[in-house]
Parts: C-alpha cells; sequence; structure tokens
C-alpha cells in the first residue's frame, strides 16, 4: 500500500490525482491540503478518510473542523499546516499540485522528511531547482514529474543512462495563436486566450501556454528535473499535442511517448513508478489521428520561450523575477487590466531592472518575489 | 571487449555490423561467414583479423584458404562450417545476417553453446520460433532484434515490464504502391517495385516491403520475439519512416522509437545493449520533416499482411509454407517469369494444400520448405 499526501486537491491535479487513487487498490489517500474549499474538502475527507488534512486559510479550517466533527481527522491550517502535512510520518508520497511559490516549503520539508514528490507545483524547480535537486539527492528522495511534457520524458528515460541523453525535445501544442504575428497579438482578448486546443487546464496555465511563456517554465523545470544543459533542450512545436515530448539519446534514436491528453497519465505513472495500471479512458487510434505535424517555435512573436530561456541562462534569482512577473501580469491580464502583449513587457522590464544574486536560498526567493511584485504594481 | 561472430559478412546488414565494430573499441570480430564472395571475406579478415571464417560453397572456402594463407585464420565451410562458427568459443554473440533458412540450424546451435544472438535472418523466427524461444530461455540467451521495427520495439520496452503491453504497433512505408488498387498493380513492372521510398535494401525485401509480406514476416516475428498474440499486433502505415515502430502500455501510453533510416542504430544497439553509444550520421531535424502521417494498411490489396496472420494464425509449419512460397515466388518475380500478382496467387495456393503439422522441429521444417517449393517448380 502506497501512502499519498496531496497538496492542492481541490485543484485539477489534486482531483485527477484522486480519482487515480480512487482507481487503484494499493494507493491510499492519508493527508490532503488545500486553500479555502472546504465544501469539496469536506466531500473528500467523506470519501478518502485522510488522518490530517491542512487548510491554508485559517477561517476555512475552521469552518471545515466544525463540518467533519464527527470524523477522526486532523485539521491544521497555514503554512505550519501544510508543513505538517508535507512531513506526515505516514505518507510515503507527497503530490505537489498547490499552485505557486507557497508550494516550495512544504516540497523541501518532505524532501527533508524523506518523502518522494510526485512533482506538479512548476514553481519550485523554476525558482528553487538549485536548493531541490542537490536536497533530493542528499536525502535519497526521487523527484516524479506529473507536467505531461516532463513525465514524457521521465518515460522515454526509464531504463536508459542519463550520460546517454544527447538532448530533451519538448513539444508545444502552440497555443491558440499559432501561426499569429505580433501585430495580430495586438488586439487578442482574454476570450481569444483561454480558447486553448487541445488541453482543457486552468485560466493561468492557459494563458501561460498562450504566450508560449509555459514552455519555457517547462524547459526550466527539465533542465533541473534531467541535469541537461539549456543547449541540449529544444521545443518543437507539435500543434496536436500527441507526442507528449521526447528523448533524443547518443545514437541517435529518439524517444518519444505519445498519447491522448489525459493528465491522469502522468499522475498515475509518478504514483505506481515504474509500475504500469490499466487506465479507463481514450485511447489512440492512429489510423484515425491521421497526422503530425512539426514546427519551429516562432521566437520572435511568441516571447515568454526566450525570455525564460535568457532567465534560465541568466540564473541564480532571474527565474524566479521571470515567474513572479509573469503571474502578476497574468493575474492583470484575467483581471482585464492589460493586454496580452503587455505580459511581454511587464516580464521584461522586469527583468532588465534585476541583477540576479547567485544561488539564493528560499527566503530570498520569497524576498524576490514579494519585491517584482511591488515594482510592477506600482507601474501598471 | 564483446567478441562477435557475423554470419552473413558479405550482406548488407552484415558490412553495416562490421561498420559498427569499426566505430566501437570494445567490440572485436572473432568470426565470420559468408556463402562465397571470397573477395570481400579476403578484406574483411586482413582488417578485423577474425580466428575461424566458414565460406558455405566448398570451392570458395578452398580458393579464400589460399587467398589467406599467410594469415592466422582457419578456414571451414558448407553447413559443418557454419555450425562451428556459430559455437566457436571466443565468441560472445552471434550477429545472424545470412538470408534464408540455412541461418536456422546455426543459430539454434550458437543458443546451444550459450551465445547472444542478434537476430537479422527473419526465417528463424518465422518458421522456427516455436523451437527458437523456448531453446533460448531454457540456455539463457538474449535474442536481440536487429530489424529496425523489432529494434524500436525492444527499445521502447526496455526498462518495462512485459506483461504490461498493451499492444504493439509495427510501422509501415506501405512501400512503393501505396494507394494502389489491385487493378494498378496487374500493370507494374520488376523496375517500379524496386523503388523503395524510403530504404535503401536488398532486392527480395525490396519486393517483400512492396507486397508487404515483409510487414507479415515482422508480425509473425514479433509475436514470438516479444510473446505477444497476433489481436495485440497492430500494423500501422507511416509512409515517411521516421517511426520505427511503437509499443502501446495498459495505461495507454504509446512508446516510440523514431530516427532516420539507418540500419547501423539497431545494430549498434543489439551488440552494445542495454548501452547506446554515438553513432555518426544524420540526425532527425524536426523543424525540416515537417509531418509524421498514418493510415490503415490496404489488405485488400496488399494481400502479403493478410496471409502471413492467416499463416501465423494455422501455426505449425503453415509459416514455413508462407515463407518458402513468397521467397521462391520473388526469386521469380526477380526473374521476370511472374508478374506483381502472382506471388498472392502463390502463396495462397501454397497455403490451401498444405496442412499445418503441429510444432514441426527443424527437420520437418527444412523438408516443408523443400516440399514447397517442389510443388511450386511442377506449376509455374
Amino acid at each position: 500500500m502506497k501512502k499519498v499526501a496531496v497538496l492542492g486537491s481541490t485543484g485539477s491535479i489534486g482531483t485527477q490525482t484522486l480519482d487515480v487513487v480512487r482507481a487503484n487498490d494499493d494507493l491510499e489517500v492519508v493527508g490532503l491540503a488545500a486553500g479555502s474549499n472546504v465544501e469539496m474538502l469536506e466531500k473528500q475527507i467523506r470519501e478518502f478518510h485522510p488522518r490530517l488534512v491542512a487548510v491554508w486559510k485559517e477561517e476555512a479550517a475552521r469552518d471545515l473542523a466544525v463540518r467533519v466533527q464527527d470524523l477522526d481527522v486532523k485539521i491544521v491550517s497555514q503554512m505550519g499546516g501544510l508543513i505538517e502535512l508535507a512531513r506526515m510520518e505516514e505518507s510515503d508520497i507527497l503530490v505537489t499540485a498547490i499552485v505557486g511559490m507557497i508550494g516550495i516549503r512544504p516540497t523541501m520539508e518532505a524532501i527533508l522528511a524523506g518523502k518522494d514528490i510526485a512533482l506538479a507545483n512548476k514553481e519550485t524547480l523554476v525558482t528553487a531547482g538549485h536548493l531541490i535537486m542537490p536536497l533530493a539527492k542528499q536525502f535519497g528522495v526521487q523527484i516524479l514529474p506529473v507536467d505531461s511534457e516532463h513525465s514524457a520524458i521521465f518515460q522515454a528515460l526509464h531504463g536508459e543512462k542519463r550520460e546517454q541523453i544527447h538532448k530533451l525535445l519538448i513539444t508545444a501544442s502552440g497555443g491558440p495563436f499559432r501561426g499569429k504575428k505580433t501585430a495580430d497579438l495586438e488586439k487578442v482578448t482574454l476570450e481569444d486566450t483561454l480558447k486553448h486546443p487541445n488541453w482543457v487546464m486552468g485560466q493561468k496555465i492557459t494563458v501561460d501556454s498562450a504566450t508560449l511563456v509555459n514552455k519555457g517554465l517547462e524547459v526550466m523545470e527539465a533542465r533541473w528535473l534531467f541535469d541537461v544543459d539549456l543547449d541540449h533542450i529544444q521545443v518543437v512545436v507539435q500543434p496536436q499535442s500527441i507526442i507528449h515530448s521526447m528523448v533524443e539519446f547518443e545514437d541517435g534514436a529518439v524517444m518519444a511517448q505519445l498519447g491522448t491528453p489525459d493528465m491522469r497519465l502522468p499522475i498515475q505513472y509518478a504514483l505506481c513508478y515504474p509500475d504500469r495500471r490499466f487506465l479507463k479512458g481514450d485511447r489512440l487510434d492512429f489510423h484515425m489521428l491521421k497526422q503530425i505535424t512539426f514546427e519551429e517555435p516562432d521566437r520572435k512573436t511568441f516571447k515568454g520561450l526566450p525570455m525564460a530561456v535568457e532567465a534560465a541562462r541568466a540564473g541564480g534569482s532571474m527565474p524566479t523575477v521571470f515567474n513572479a512577473a509573469n503571474e502578476l501580469a497574468v493575474r492583470k491580464f484575467l483581471q482585464k487590466k492589460i493586454s496580452f502583449l503587455d505580459i511581454y513587457e511587464i516580464i521584461g522590464q522586469s527583468m532588465s531592472r534585476h541583477t540576479a544574486v547567485k544561488d539564493p536560498d528560499l527566503d530570498q526567493i520569497l524576498e524576490i518575489e514579494k519585491e517584482t511584485y511591488r515594482w510592477i504594481e506600482s507601474r501598471w
């Protein structure tokens, strides 16, 4: 029986994680954590009987405690609560499905407590990869990617030797604006942006997919996750999203993972690794799908990708600034306060004014994030 | 140092095997065998210094012995010679790159002597898979596929559990006549047939690729090699020959190996397994290749595939009849004695008149082959 704690159980990845647990008898939920959605949390508690539940907002935690007072479950809150959940003795693996910088500290605490990590929180490796990866190595902890692209690479690498990688090929759908030029992007609306061609995802990630910031973040993560330098990570636009990503090895062989767009596959792969289990759902039918096409990403129009690579090359705290600037810019775009192209403007200006701090610790990272927010708020 | 014996060193796979040995310091040729090309054999002996060389034709063996009398190499001939080579004490692995039924007995002898097999001889598994695979298991010998499709599957399976395979997806170029109908095939010439769109290969295999017999033989081989039943082996036409084959696992993940059409890759993979080594040559460039397309094979027109599956389902000696009938029919087609469609006719009639013998031993298999030849010769 593998015991699973889920950080961010009420979001898209969190609920799909619970679907996977539901379908596998040898997985058991021992802990849950979420921001404030107590109604959904209550349902999850009644179904999965976790021993410990953390709620970020204190008031929501108190509300939840009342709702489930008939059950034998401990409710905790705030960062202390998340850390208690991350380190809980009963768990074997922590799914970090929470969004934002808030996920980093619990992830580090889980590693210190020897828990494997099913990593879905992007910020963890983007901003703190230099802290996380050595820590995981030191504590003999596995970092198992949940993102479909990284999972595809992880699957392609299974059984292979890391030193025999020639390059990683991260595929990208190209987003809803593929083929458009900068002049076209001046006029695009929030509604246009939220129409992702292949995946149904949260709003933030859908915008990131349209700007190609998402792909940039994935390049940053891949670098840490697979210990491959930036020159050996290539982004290939593959609009049908059939090939989830690929690895080219030294001998020229390219190993690829293909599949339907179903996040339960990488989630289950991470939870059951290295086992594969039957998964109910649509399968690829090659006679139906007709074709897979490839394009070079348009780096001139979709600056999210080259800006991310620039931030990764600068290193240190620069990826934190890139990520924080994008996060706040997207929030403003979702609130219709800025235009689509302003997202690039905000990221670009935030990076220009920042001098990268080498090897920042977590407190510095969190401070630089806040500082980036403050500066942006003062200008936009 | 891995010591390699090559059965069929002067053919296409044989010479490419020597290219791979040339490029890898830890591979050494200890034995060579060929039919009668003594000129090329002499060059190979002078370059690779094998201890033992087998020549199928006795007279050619005598000629070769004179040519290399200044060297410390033993020359043997006929089946006894091939067997001596297959079992030679100094070798670790036998590459069976010889064409035809002649390859089966030496392969079995090599297995009995505990040698791993880099398998390029199609007839071995097609006609004697029921003998070879249990024998390999009993003697703890690895059967490493050299064919690009089987190597792709073998690579996709590396590190995975065989019982978690859902199905194998063998890709096919579709050959030069893809899209044509039976009426069109009535008029095709030998010259039309020998124009393979993607791979440069021998004439026999190029014709087999046009009839889809080749794909049928690969399905038969895959069945034995990976212990997957025929209902879980699917052929997908992929005209660009970029995806060399795929495996769908229980969870719906499809793992594929992609690459340029270069046989040195599967040869090297078999010889260095599970290591990958740098291989000089063209690499896939996804931004250049634009697209990969998929089609269902046209089983009505290209009967080689359904006939092969029918033979495999009948089992026992039927695949031997299928293979022998095809071999002789292709020979006659290459001699311009019969038309393209006669190949199907000959295979079909040969199978119709044969009652499958269950679990034939090697002598029975060889006798049934001869008997099939005699019957065809008496009619065409």
